[in-house]
This record gives C-alpha cells, structure tokens and sequence, in this order.
C-alpha cells in the first residue's frame, strides 16, 4: 500500500486518563520503556519516523507525529503508540491523516526558462543561461524531493492546524482558473520565504482523506515567528477571501523521557 | 420490508473499550469467535453481507459495510455485531445508513439513440444501429444492476463520506433544472470514468434516511488515487459550487482474524 | 395544563447501556415487564400513547413516541418509562417536544367555495353547489381534526425529523407575505397527497418549545417511500429555498417484548 | 459586587445522575431536606430568590432561576445548590448567566410628551395634559421597576432561551441606527402586549457575560400561548430578519418537594 | 523559548470532579496546600504569575492566568496545577493560549507630531512642542510596556472571550487596507478609553497558537462595566461588521483559600 509518490502522515494529540496511570502503578514503567523503544526504532530522519512532543495550551498531553511509506505501516505505528500504553490511559483528543504530496503550483522548468529569458535578459541556451537552467533544475528536484520526503528540523516548537479553501457564493477557490490560483498562490508563497531560516513549514495533502483539505505543520525556534507567518499570511488574499481554518495545535519537541517528566507522570 | 428496487446499506465504525476489552478476559475469545462466524454467514457477494475493516488515521478502530435487502435483516446484522462483543466494548463513533439507487441522470434509452444518430451519424434501425442500441442497453443494464446491487471489488482501502448538495443564495442545486443538472453531472461522471480500473465508487440514497443526501463508498488498491480523484472532482463545478462534505473516513480492508491482530487486542 | 387546542407530543430516544444492564441481572425481568405494563396502560388510539420503536442505523436502541392532552401527563410518561430501567441503563440520545396544530395555510371555506365557483362553473347556492360545500366541510373538519388528535396507521416504518423555515438574506420565510405563503406550502402539499396511502405525514409544531419550528413524523411500510417523498419535497421551493433540516432518525415499530429480542437484551 | 442598577440572574438546568443517586442510600434524605431549607431560605419575592421547576421534553430533569443583587451571593447560592446534592448527582446540562436592565428602547417622557401633543391634541401644560403626564411617569416608573426587580407571576410553565440580534451581510442590526431600532423594538412590542396575562416575559442582557446577547425567560399557564407568542413575533421584522435563538427549555413550575416526586427519586 | 518581545499567556477553566474530591480523602489537604504554594511561588507583578479565580455562571468552577516569559515554563506552571490536585479531580473545560503583543494600530511617533502642527497648531520644534512630543514619547512607551508586561488590577471581576476579525464575504477585515483598518481601531479604542479606570482590558494575540485571533480579559469592580463595554463596542463599525465572538467566561478574583470555601470543597 505504497503511494505513487511520497508517503504517509499521522498527526496524534492524546491526553493522558490520570486516573488509569495512577491504578496501573508498576506496568506504567513497562509503557515508558516500550514508548521509548518504539520511538527509538522509528527514528529515519524521513520515514519511517514517530516525532514526539508534549502539547502546550491545555488542549491536550502527548502529540506525535507519524511518517510512514506505507499506510499499513503507517497504521501499525499507530497501533503500536496506543498498545504501549496501560488500556485507557491514552484518550484520543484529535487526529489527522494526510500524505506529502507536489503542489501544483510549484514553478515548472518552463516558469524558470521564461524569467531567465524576459525578466534576466539571457539569451537561450548560452553558457549562462545553460548553467542556471541546471541550477533551477536542482532546486527544483531538492524542492520536490523536500515535499514528499520532509525532514523537518527538530527545533522546539511545532505547530499543527487543517485548512480548507473556500468554495462559497463568490469566494470559491474551486472556481477561479488555474493560472488564477498560480499567480495567488505565488503570492503567498512569498510570504512563506521571508520566514525561512525561522519557521519551516510543511503542507500534505489530505483531501478525501480527513475531514480538512490540507494539514500544516510549521516548526520554529520560538513561539512568536509562528504567530506572525500565520498573521502576514491572513492578509494575503489566498487566506483573506480563500483559506478556512480548523483547531491549532501548539506543541514542544521532546522525547518521550523528558516528556514524562515534563507531563509529571 | 424490502424495497421497491434495491438493497439497504448500514456504515458502521467503532472504537473499543480497552479496559472493557482487557476485564473480559477469556470472554473476548468466543467475541473472536463469534465475529468471525457471523461475518463467514453475512458473506454473499452482494446481500446479505458484513465486511470488515480496519479504521486508520486515528478516528476508529473497527469499520463494518452491511449489505441487506430486507430493513429487519439490516436491523438484526447490526444488532449481532453489537452482541457479538462483551457489553461496552464496543462504542459507536459513527454510522450511517442508506440504500442503493439508480440515479435520475443515468444515461437513458433516448441518450443513447440520439447520440448514435447526432453524434455518430448511423442510420435509425440499420443493423449497425441495432447492434449498438443492443449494446447500450446491455450496458445500462448492467450499470443498473451493479448500482442496486453492488459487488465492490476486494481492495486494501476503503474511504467513506456523506455529502449534500447545496441548498443556499445562488447555489441551490434543488433550485436547477432537471437540463441543467443533468449536464452537470455528466462532467462529473466524466471525472469518475478517468479512474476507472484504479478507484471503484458506490454512491448511496440518504435523504429523508440519515444526516447528509447521499454516502459515498470508495474502494482502491492504495490511497492516492483517493486523494486525487476526490481533489479533482472538487473542481468539477457539481462539487465546487453545489458539494457539501461530512467527515471523512479512511479504512482497510481486513478479514476479522486479522483485524484483532491489527488492533493488538 | 391542557392546550387550548390539540395535545402534547414527545419524541424519545434512547441507547442502552449494556453494561448497566447486564449488571442489572434479574431486575432486567422487572423492567421488561414495567415497560410492557406502562405501553399497555397507554394505548389509547391518540392519547394519551406511548409508541414503542427501535432505531434503525446506528444513532439509537430504542425510541418512543408520547402523546398526551395534559402537559404534566405527558412529563409524567416520560418520567415513567425512565422509571422503568434500571438505573443509569437508558442514555438519552436525543428527545423532542412539539404539539399538534392546524395549520394557517389549509383550505379555508372561501378556499373551497371559490374552487367551485370560479374552477367548476358551479351556480352558488344551487344544490351541487351546496352539496360539495358540505362535503368540503366535512373533509376540513376531519383533516382539522386529524392534525389536532392524530391517529397514525401502525406501519412498520417510522422516521422523525425537525425542521425550520429559513430566515436569512434573500431566503426569508417569515419577510414572505401570507399569500405567498399559503401559495407555496399549496405546492408543497400536492407533493404530499402523491404519497397517500404510502406515506402518512404529521407536522407538529414546536416554535418557542424546542430548537426547531416545527417535528415532522413520517410512517410508512418500506422504507423507499420515505426517501421519496422528501426527496422529492426537496425540489419544491418551500424546502429549496426554506428548509432547513435537522437529525433524521429511522425507526421500526415494535412492541416491547419484540423489542427485547430485537436489541438481543 | 452590586450592580449600578438591577440585580443578577442564573438560569440553571441539570440532569440527575440516577446511578449516583441510587447508590447515595440515605444520603439522599439529607439532599431534600437541604435543598428544600435553601430554596425556603431564598424566597423573596424579587431576591435574593430560587425558583424550582422540572424540564419537560427530555433535556434536563431539574431547573433553577436564581436571582440577586450580589454577584457573590448569587454565585454562593449556585454553589450552595450543588452542594446540597450528593456528590455527582447534578450534572450541568446548561447555564446561563445574566442581569436585569433597562431597554434604551423603552418610552422617554419626550415620547408620551409628544404622543400626548401630536395624537391626542392635548394642550401642554394644561390639567389634563399635566395629569396624563403624570400618569405616564408612573407607568414608566413601574415597568423601570418590574424590568430591574422581576417578580414573574408564579405560572406553571417556565421557558427560557437566549437570543442574540444578527451582525452579518444586510442584516446586521447593530449597524442600523438608533431610530430604527427604537421603531422596530415597537412593533415587537405591541406583539408582546397583545399577550398581557397569558405570557409574561422578562428580558435580561447577558452580553459579555455569556454566550448570547440575552436571555428570555416566559412564563404562562399553559404551553400554547408560550408557541404563539414565539411564532408570531418570528413574523416580526426584529425577530424575521435579526433575531438569533439558541436553545429553548420548557419547564413546569414545582416546589423541591414536588419535583422529587415527579422525578420518581 | 523566549519571545522577542512580550510573555506568554495561558488561561485555564476547570471544573472540579467532586465524586473524585470526595474519595481522595486526606489527600485534598495536601492539594490545598500544594496549590496555595504553587500561587506563592508564581506571584510576580507581571510574570512568572499565577492568578485564581472562581467561575460565576455555571461553565467552570477554578480558572486561572499564567503568564510566564518563557513557553517551557508557562507549560511548567500548566502541568504543577494539574499535578496539585488527585488524580481525574481537574476536568479541563476550556483552555487558552496567547501571547502579549503591541499593536499594529497604536499612535506612532509620526501621528502625535502631526497632531500637534495640525490640530493643535504648535510650531514644530518649539519648547512647547519638543516638551509635549517628549510627553507623548513617554506615554507611548509606557502603554508598551503595558500591553507586553501586563500588570491588571487586582479587582473582584475578571471575564475572558476570544475574538475573530471577520474574513467572509463583503466584511472582511483582512482585504481592508491598513489606512482604513488604522481608522476603525481607533473609534474603537475611543469607546475602551470611556471606560478607563472601570474597565481594564488586556488584548493578547493568538493567530496560529489558538482556535482564535486574539484573546480578550476585562477586569472589573462590578459586572456592569464588563456588560456595558462590550455592549457599546458591538455598535462600533470594528465588531458590528468585522467581530466574532467565542465563549465568554466571568470569574470572581480569588486567592486559593477562598476558592476552597467558596466552592464548598
């Protein structure tokens, strides 16, 4: 059960039943130590890997994030997190199921040879415009290869909302051409760049696949860059007329050790 | 309490209790059992039928499709799977219910024959012409026959959604006339014919019966083309300005045996 | 408490805990019979009535429709059939208060005498004339009096939803005069008298008594009759433009004892 | 914690836990006895008061109207309420937080002044005009009073719901000026007078201090004007185009002692 | 995990399990005073600081405001709360995440130096200008210093919401320019400057960390003001055509101990 291109993601925000951990005394150092096995055997930088880290703004305790090329995997890790723990000390607050995926509004090789030739003024296939063709052409495919198999920096902070686009009266995303829908989302992408080296961000699919279009996942150093790429980005016309929000998650990498320590079990 | 034409269709997905699961001890061995056996005698290709799922993405664990011509035998499949585990092991998150049609803007005899001589300039009543009316009607035949009495193919993914279609301001699909929606949703089975061989859908009745118009059942061999062709109907205009989407429910298929593996129960 | 006109109605419905009622063991037998004694005790064709019905698709166990011309006998049945179990073994699911009531939109005697006058060229005052006055008469009064004291045919299908009239932007019933009014609810009521003999309908109204305007309660043998006919409706501009609708719960009428067996308690 | 004027409210509605109240045995005595002492205690015709009801229609089992002039007493007696209970055999269904005030639309003494001069051709200042001027003053004083010290008359039937005036598109109330509000709060006013002694109403504000704008609360002897009264202010302007309704709770009127019995505990 | 300007803010709403008070027996004393010592430690001023509140209304029983420099310690300062009480005592009822921020909106430099040439006709770099722009300078700074270390008033009434700028249709706050945007936030800060010394209210960011934009906490002396400004605001154009309101939460100030007594723990 492969995808076609790239791989499966899960996003999982337990809370922890105080009452269960409690009663369930010594097999609680049996579900530390089976957690952190299982965590230690998943840890591809890319996949199959379970990140985990403690939710901070009391929606939940525990969160991880799981990255698996195949969905039978994928369930398993699941499966796996959920069997390490006491029966009932985990309570599923929310989760969400997406896969990386290309955007369609990436620039093409087409978008890279046009802007040599009419904004740069190169002349076709001279030396120069041969070598930065190459140079556009590598980046493109680290780019792609980014998209579908993301190794996101282990920074402190991870944040996790779904989001739809609009399709009402005459805010309809689904009913605006494509070059339309290039040209916005080129916009918005320029905002995402002004934030690199501060906030990196990961977009996956999950169109028929969960209850929102999109999950976002943005990770930083601090809280504050995050606040304010999803601020600048609520004023670019994609998110103005077009972009609807679920719940944001606020989270702090951590692995499961310093995590018990951190939720006081 | 059958119906005029067609069969009744039950979703069902469930989280287990785990402490429920862990007290019952031996009793979950004759669950197993009892399971099992009643998924071996609800096993015709069609109705009367139960098949078993795995939920993956966080929201369930087990996924049952149920398959009846009578009403009471529905009732009574659905009452079996609830009695076949230990009291409050098994909790509902959600379910609905629905019944097989033909739709109203299948291709009728008069399409075809119009199209033959419009389109494909034959002559009425020439033997070429009677050939492929034969052949048409074959095929709607049997079109007819797989949409009352459907026979999914055996694939690893199964996703349900209800929808709706839009009955506000300017896009009031009710409000269309039966032309117009006729059209639409000829571009819309346009899409669905592209994935054929790689995505088989099953689209069910369900006003006046559940919470949204119509379930949507998909079936494939692995999850992207889930994701794609649900993102690209999305664009169709049916869907962009007129699709109302529930949640989202993405499953594996798996025989009961395997399913309690799966679950690690 | 009586109403001026017409009776008191609730709708109930209701899961079983299976675990409280499988550590209620021999008090079981006791509310079996307690259930069975108070349907009995109320059995009047119209009130006061306790219908007994189990749910149909995953939502509920059991349900029950209440009818009584006395507020505090109606509050006082339900508090009965609550009494009836065991401690903690129902679980509301959902529940609803209406009344019966007459509609400002039926027939009137002008209605009626100008049909005769102006469709059917009939002489005012001549005998025919007076003839199919008294006729039309004597239909509004048992129409009248069959919406105040219901008296639905037993049939084995039942299925409740509530409803409102829209009242927002362009769509707004209650800014719609009178006359435009009764015009449209005209055709919405034709579509109705298509489904005679397959489909019994009862409107009660709840504005200001619970979160909808108005409970509709559709009886009928199968289960196709009722998707049809709202469907259908929902093509009429009344409920394209008008309706907004609530939960749709599908029932089986069954007697106590059935059930029990039925829901294999 | 007084207020500049007026006094608070709390609308409280609860279900009874019955497994807790079964297992509570003898403790449940000492539950009546302190709840009926607390409700004796806070009987004053204005406040501090708590009036007692039972919910008809399944939502809740038991209500409370808690009125007084202390935040902190008014809070006290809700803690008070729960406590005289078992402990977890009240369990909130819902609450609702509000104060007493005037409305800005009510009558100005320039309103009768001018009413008196244009409509009846008074002379001002004449006898008559200075007596009809003082008798106005003292309805308005007397209707200030009964809106900032409520004494409901004590009816059997009790319905409460909150409402909120719209804020989106055309229809935003709060962008219409004072005039016109004042001219539309009028004509809902004569609605509610053409109801004296069949329904009293009280309106109190609750924006900012709960989720509506305010609450009504409805008092009658019977259900029927309490539906009638709803409905056709529906058709209002006010209500047609800017009203906004939650939840509606009908309940009956009855002393601790009666509810107990009512609710067979 | 510092921000680079301002702290962080959490608020908390609870509600306590008392069947789990109840069993936890002597243990209760030792939550007491674990509590107790937990708001000693966190009492800056400003941050680290713990405030405690008891609910009124019926939504919650404790609430607390954290504010914390850094995220790891206000994350901290969440889970010793939680730990301070028996296991399953604290149910969360509603939880928010924020940060302190400046204003986008605030007089700049630029606006007080053309208010006094323009409005007030001072001639630019005189004594008295150079004397009234240092003026201004020192307010400006002071109100940062504000709005990024809060230190409210300690008075009796203390009530939260979040709040949304609209984005749908022809209100859409973030397709206004920042000119127009400037504008309305002013008459907008006119209305809280009416209210100075009875109202103090803390505006706190959260785009991107919580299910909304800002969160909003108002202290009082009296409930009054709280209704009063939020009233008065819903007329100014910012929240008649651009506001969207969440929950709104209305707590009494109270130190630990007489939170215990006051919720008759």
């Amino acid at each position: 059960m492969k995808l076609t291109q790239g791989i499966h993601v899960m996003h999982l925000f337990y809370r922890i039943n105080r009452v269960v951990w409690a009663q369930a005394g010594p097999s609680t150092a049996a579900a530390r130590s089976r957690l952190e096995a299982l965590c230690a055997s998943y840890s591809h930088p890319s996949a199959p890997r379970i990140s985990t880290f403690v939710n901070v703004g009391g929606k939940a305790d525990l969160a991880f994030m799981l990255l698996a090329a195949e969905l039978d995997q994928l369930a398993q890790m699941h499966r796996e997190i959920e069997d390490a723990f006491p029966a009932g000390a985990l309570e599923k607050v929310y989760s969400y199921l997406s896969v990386t995926e290309l955007s369609e509004y990436m620039s093409s090789e087409e978008d890279h040879r046009k802007q040599l030739i009419e904004r740069e003024k190169l002349v076709p296939d001279s030396p120069e415009f041969t070598a930065r063709m190459e140079d556009a052409r590598k980046k493109m495919a680290e780019y792609a290869h980014y998209r579908l198999h993301p190794e996101l920096p282990d920074w402190d902070v991870m944040c996790f909302y779904p989001m739809n686009k609009r399709r009402a009266g005459a805010d309809n995303w689904y009913s605006l051409d494509f070059e339309m829908r290039k040209k916005l989302m080129g916009g918005h992408a320029r905002v995402g760049r002004k934030y690199a080296g501060r906030v990196s961000q990961l977009i996956t699919g999950s169109t028929g696949l969960d209850d929102w279009e999109w999950g976002v996942t943005l990770v930083a150093q601090q809280l504050d860059p995050i606040k304010e790429i999803v601020y600048e980005m609520r004023f670019d016309e994609v998110s103005a007329r077009y972009g609807e929000f679920g719940e944001f998650y606020v989270n702090i990498r951590c692995a499961p050790a310093a995590a018990w320590k951190h939720l006081r079990l």
